[in-house]
């Protein structure tokens, strides 16, 4: 059975996904980089990049899980871009450059259509005004039976959270505080009691939590 | 030199340190014991009830910290009681009985001045209206040159850390989303550059957090 899966999403002490701020120069507002500083080091983020190395321990140990079986991901328009509101530079290809590490399909969920872009490495960029259910039937028919990512950002999860569409979750709790930017556990009150959640700390700080739908 | 201590506190997911609604049956709101379910089993507990047994692993570990050491509690009405505004009673002596487990002066943060309370074991809480600065002053005068545990709520231990007050915290992250309460965290914007964290994750699904002042 396609199950729906969320991997590597990194929140911080107060339960920010992402800073306050985004911008062309500053993808996660002004949290920088200090939510994924756990994730670079890994043999994973390395693979993404097309380059050798990288850790191999408890961090990659969940990053990892990241690609394997995953047939299409859905993520939401601000994980795409900076840009609200209509298109106007069609130019926009997202942040990842010619070949993105996805692979697959993606669907991007936006209330302002755009032709699909067809990337090098087998993304394609497809671009939809769906609620969650109907983004997910439609991801679905385009995996061939894998399995689907949602690939945030924090609204997104949330949304998908909230309308009870997600089998597996991964979280990583970084130990900061941002004080600022996008909640990812907001409207969630007892999100737990229709999950297993297990807890692994990391020699990096970060702590990895799974919910697992029982 | 005498250091300032926080042990055990519990936060949700989203970051609350009580629920909503404290009274006199709900002394943590709506959270009810949900926040405090993985230390319900340890041996420090059992010990703190005066009873024998309790588990010995990773979070007894964690909690077993929280009185060797410790001179003096400092701590916010609001755990005192559910009572705000000036005393109408002034039977009540805590939520803990006439043997409370503190064992060493212990410090209630008030504007509202009552005598002071000489309880059975070697507890007596003191009502004092008084800054952090100055209410650690007080305590520490108190210790003997042990050390000085910050008792919470989340509210008196977001001022000491706000006054950068606090040397050693541990913070167990329970896997649990309360929607709504008391956050720890708010004010705090880049906590962490104050101190080393380190994380531990516990078969009961906490997180220990340690909080270190380098």
């Amino acid at each position: 059975m396609s199950r729906v899966r969320v991997h590597n999403f990194s929140v911080s002490l107060d339960g920010f996904g992402t800073g306050e701020g985004q911008s062309l120069e500053a993808p996660f507002g002004h949290a920088g980089s200090r939510l994924h500083e756990w994730f670079f080091p890994t043999r994973s983020f390395h693979e993404m990049q097309g380059e050798p190395g990288g850790s191999t321990g408890i961090d990659d140990a969940f990053a990892s899980n990241w690609g394997p079986g995953i047939g299409a991901e859905i993520m939401g328009r601000n994980k795409f871009g900076p840009q609200r509101g209509p298109w106007a530079d069609e130019n926009w290809k997202g942040w990842w450059g010619d070949n993105p590490p996805f692979h697959t399909p993606v669907f991007v969920l936006t209330h302002h259509s755009r032709p699909s872009i067809e990337m090098t490495g087998g993304t394609t960029f497809h671009f939809i005004d769906a609620s969650p259910a109907e983004a997910l039937k439609v991801a679905r028919e385009a995996t061939g039976g894998l399995d689907v990512r949602i690939g945030g950002g924090p609204a997104t999860i949330r949304q998908f959270l909230a309308a009870d569409l997600i089998d597996d979750m991964h979280v990583a709790i970084v130990p900061i505080v941002l004080g600022r930017g996008e909640r990812l556990w907001d409207g969630l009150e007892d999100l737990e009691q229709r999950f297993n959640v297990e807890s692994a700390g990391s020699p990096s700080g970060v702590t990895h939590l799974t919910f697992t739908r029982p």
